[in-house]
């Protein structure tokens, strides 16, 4: 295939340049659709090797993809994807093929579902397991709306994001609510690093003895076709089935166990198999499974291989499948990930108590670098944030000082853990909060924006941001000395500017900043690493004769009085600038002390804007969100004019 | 039992007060176990008919509590407690007998198990479905720290508890964890409402095939006595057991789907037979589940009868359970439980798009009332605050207007579902935040402390708080006129002072708050009921001639800007008032206006200090943060005189 990609994706031939809709596509006879699941391999591999995005789920996807959109009658029966990464296909179909150039960049498509962008999008769908949940919801207002014709609710979830509790929650009560949802469990037995927990060894387990499920489902199409099943006699058919089972496996079936019809597994690359099935079990009622089992990155050969780096593989060569990574010759600074995963194994291996948890994020964290060290010490607990942190709680009860990485937006799951299972009993676990603040092209839902607010009001718990890789290094390092408590460490996602960062350790003392820069005109107190784009505007500022000081306050809570009293003082206009939410974050804290301590200084306070922000470059939405380095030379020229 | 229970209760001849540590209990031939079970029971009737608490929790789990620590050797292993309802006989075996008529006091026990009260209670335990994942952690910990003789540990849950997603996500890494968890599920069938979701149905159903599980546990038992059983066989066994239950069962174990082993269902009040359970399956290796069934209220007639009404049914005669709640012949407020609830069913007799959501609180928030009066329109999602409100958004998101009541500090375990699946795309839920503020005798997990500060920061929300229940009605009513996306309502727990609270329903402007007096001395401004304490402390100052002017907000976001640029003209002192953390709340909100909008006047915030608070009387706990009518009197006492 790889030879003719590019040019066949403007053919006028191809099929999927002919489907501007769903409609168009159901107008296809059912003989075109492998074509067109071609078509739509050979367009995600052009269109993502130059512009990047998330490859390998959607590659997967694209039968499921096809046959959902040529069965349902979108978009008045709801598709519910769960976690967009699989959905480029479903884009592709529903009117976006021609913007799809656009994808994740700033004014173009988003790279998740979002029913702001189209109708066919029914939930938003950044966080994994939501989408039981919500699909219940809209098939239970579909019921008691009388919505006429009946209206089919399909959530589409993958094995990893089955794992996290909400998604169990949601089958839960799916079982116990009338309701006719069906969800389709896309199974390709790999989240964004390989899946853990048993929940999955148990899919994988029984999609290997597919015996008792082929015949369970060919005897009930069979009864089907002679009329024999009807509601009145389901109750039979599901006895029957269960003896069936009772004989044909020697595994539990844990979603007829929680009442829920299962159907499959089944090959979710056979085209036809898949519109079969879903023609037979479309209008059945009640609660049903269906569980395909794909190939993450099918039908490219190196994605196919390692799908863990094809999930997102960034720019790539179509024919070869060689990542172009902008390799460079000149010495590069790591990502903050790569300085945590390096010094993770650094502090691990002076103190034996240190352990690691994630969250399904090895690679992304790179936690992963700790794992190949000590695999013993580092536990991946899947998609479930709230039992990373709840387990976390425990690990530092009996002794160990776990370090727990979590993206900062996924932390928000585990907001009532943190309270509950770590901060009240002053537990030592360290939060390494990863993507903090924005991050870019995986845009509204990734932001890691709320942190710093949702985390400054609980009691006892210490928060802060390096400016750089040594500080970071640094807060690693200290969170392990003493026992200070639950100590919160947010980084952004990406590079820094430190070359050489492995610098030997030193404790930080709590709650104590550092002046970069004397000045009197304007004081300027910044938490993370905006602190870079401060230094430039204030080197900016300098060639205009205004002196500024600067402070990297390091610690959000408890917040460094010193300077603030020492800022006060110097009764010049202060500036705060921190990368998340202006609301309840750095500014607020230092408008509320200078309050509290009867200080009236002019406070320009900078953060993210209170609404949701969307995709873009990370320099993009900063400059958007007025947190760049112009902006902030823009509000040192207008208080030194005010002043 | 009951005639004689209170007299019993000080007689030194019974065993329970000889027993001041488990080490006691541990010294006692086995025949003496079911006199002690009496013994507990007999206290615990006596003490809690006058000093209320949970009853019917502890009174189900005496035997349990007995005999895990005859078995085992606390606090060397762990007992880890799923929602301490259930522990009060552990309090008493642990040290705290004496103490007991403290409980729930302010300066007492907890009534929940803590470790800073004992080195007994290992982990907080005031929120549902956290032990496992906490047991883990502490199982994990033990085993990397090459503890010996080796620990066990041991998390009790509840089988409302375990439908919540946290504990299946402590399940499902258990299974794939090497560990030696033990977890024992205390099945009655009963939460604090009854039991929903279909785990529940499948535990039901489960308890009911007993033939396959004790032939199981028997040929276990025979095959370890002949010294058959080793971990070389296991392998063996497991399958054997597994084609035994082919034969036996009908039904599938979902546990051992998950690599679980399970035992049981076994009676929970037989001693004799739990204590010998427990010492067979003690000392294997690996996960396991122990099956207990249980009564809820068992021993005490009036509470198995009415196990809902006993869960915490306040003050009681001991020999009739008469229930001796405060009935007073003169009309009373309702609590704003009820407001709320009767509320629901005007609104939604009105408007059929309204429906009602809570997690396994329908009692608790008074949804009851709605649930009775439209059975179908109200869903109770058992233990599962993530799902309520993903669900919700999914029934707004087509059509409906859900109405998601939810108590403040359990809403904590939904942070991202609000702002994720609600908030982003500004979907018309309303959240009826219930326990908001100080709650009272259930302590530091349980106080809606942090409910405004982790809210405000969600864009798209409108965050309000009524000062008394007739605005508690009209901001429900206003909450579904119009599309203002989410809106969250928020308000205590108990009565207010309201008689005639009936009245018309009126839209109120969102933003819009409102002046209550006028004055010109001092400013308040309120937020929620606290109004009333501030209306006491104004009339006082009054008196002594202070004049000050009093605005209830109603809402914290949007925050009202006339009222506070009126305020901040007239150039006053400013006092803001919430019951709710001191952090980033009200207090917060008017000092970040002020600052930004070039106004400085004196602020003297008000609100829950930051740290956490113990229980108390709500009374005696807002007295203790410095929030009641005297603090507030004394405010304005000092801002008068430094004024």
């Amino acid at each position: 295939m790889s030879e003719n990609n590019i040019k066949n994706n403007n053919e006028a031939a191809d099929i999927l340049s002919s489907i501007n809709s769903p409609d168009d596509l159901r107008k296809l006879s059912s003989d075109k659709l492998p074509q067109l699941c071609e078509d739509i391999r050979k367009f995600l591999i052009s269109s993502l090797s130059t512009n990047p995005g998330h490859f390998a789920s959607s590659m997967g996807a694209v039968e499921l993809t096809v046959a959902l959109h040529y069965v349902f009658n979108t978009p008045y029966d709801r598709i519910v994807w769960d976690v967009g990464h699989q959905a480029y296909g479903h884009k592709l179909l529903t009117g976006r093929r021609d913007a799809f150039d656009t994808n994740r960049k700033l004014g173009g498509l988003c790279g998740f579902p979002t029913p702001e962008e189209s109708e066919y999008d029914t939930f938003t769908a950044g966080h994994a397991s939501n989408s039981i949940s919500a699909a219940l919801g809209m098939a239970v207002a579909s019921e008691l709306q009388g919505e006429s014709p009946r209206r089919n609710v399909v959530a589409v979830i993958g094995d990893a994001s089955i794992s996290g509790g909400l998604a169990f929650e949601g089958i839960n009560n799916a079982a116990n609510t009338p309701n006719n949802l069906l969800i389709i469990l896309n199974d390709n037995d790999m989240s964004i690093d390989r899946n853990v927990g048993s929940l999955n060894s148990y899919l994988a387990h029984l999609s290997t003895s597919k015996s008792y499920n082929s015949i369970r489902y060919n005897l009930y199409k069979f009864l089907r076709r002679l009329g024999l099943i009807s509601e009145r006699k389901r109750g039979f058919i599901m006895r029957f089935n269960n003896s069936l089972k009772s004989l044909l496996s020697r595994q539990q079936n844990i979603f007829e166990g929680l009442n829920i019809r299962y159907f499959g597994p089944f090959d979710g690359h056979d085209i036809h198999r898949i519109v079969r099935v879903l023609r037979d079990i479309k209008d059945m009622q009640g609660p049903r499974i269906l569980h395909l089992r794909t190939v993450k990155g099918k039908g490219y050969a190196p994605a196919e291989d390692d799908p863990a780096t094809w999930h997102a593989p960034g720019k790539f060569d179509p024919d070869t499948g060689e990542l172009l990574g902008g390799n460079s010759d000149k010495p590069q600074p790591l990502k903050y990930q790569d300085v945590f995963g390096h010094t993770m194994v650094e502090l691990a291996s002076k103190n034996d108590k240190i352990v690691g948890v994630t969250a399904a994020m090895p690679s992304g964290t790179s936690m992963s670098i700790m794992q190949e060290a000590y695999p013993d010490r580092v536990f991946d607990v899947g998609i479930s944030e709230g039992h990373a942190v709840t387990f976390s709680g425990g690990l530092a009860k009996d002794g160990l000082r776990p370090y727990c990485a979590i993206y900062s937006s996924f932390l928000q799951r585990a907001y009532d853990h943190i309270i509950h299972d770590v901060a009240i009993q002053k537990l030592p676990v360290t939060f390494c909060i990863d993507r903090a603040g924005i991050v870019g092209e995986d845009g509204v839902t990734h932001h890691g924006a709320f942190d710093l607010s949702y985390l400054r009001c609980i009691p006892n718990l210490t928060v802060s941001a390096p400016s750089d890789e040594r500080t970071l290094r640094n807060l690693l390092y200290t969170a392990q000395c003493d026992n200070h408590g639950p100590i919160a460490i947010r980084y952004p996602r990406g590079k820094g500017h430190t070359i050489e960062w492995q610098t030997p350790m030193e404790q930080i003392e709590i709650g104590r900043g550092q002046k970069l820069a004397d000045g009197n005109d304007i004081a300027i107190l910044s938490l993370g690493p905006i602190a870079n784009a401060v230094k430039q505007a204030i080197e900016r500022a300098k060639a205009d004769g205004i002196s500024v000081a600067h402070y990297d306050m390091i610690f959000l809570k408890p917040i460094d009085q010193d300077i603030l009293r020492e800022v006060a003082m110097k009764g010049c206009p202060i500036i705060t600038i921190e990368d998340g939410t202006i609301t309840g974050g750095l500014g607020s804290a230092v408008a509320e002390w200078m309050n509290d301590n009867n200080f009236k200084p002019v406070i320009k306070r900078m953060g993210i804007p209170d609404r949701f922000i969307h995709h873009g470059s990370v320099a993009q939405l900063h400059h958007i969100c007025e947190i760049d380095h112009e902006a902030i030379y823009n509000a040192i020229l207008k208080l030194k004019h005010d002043k």
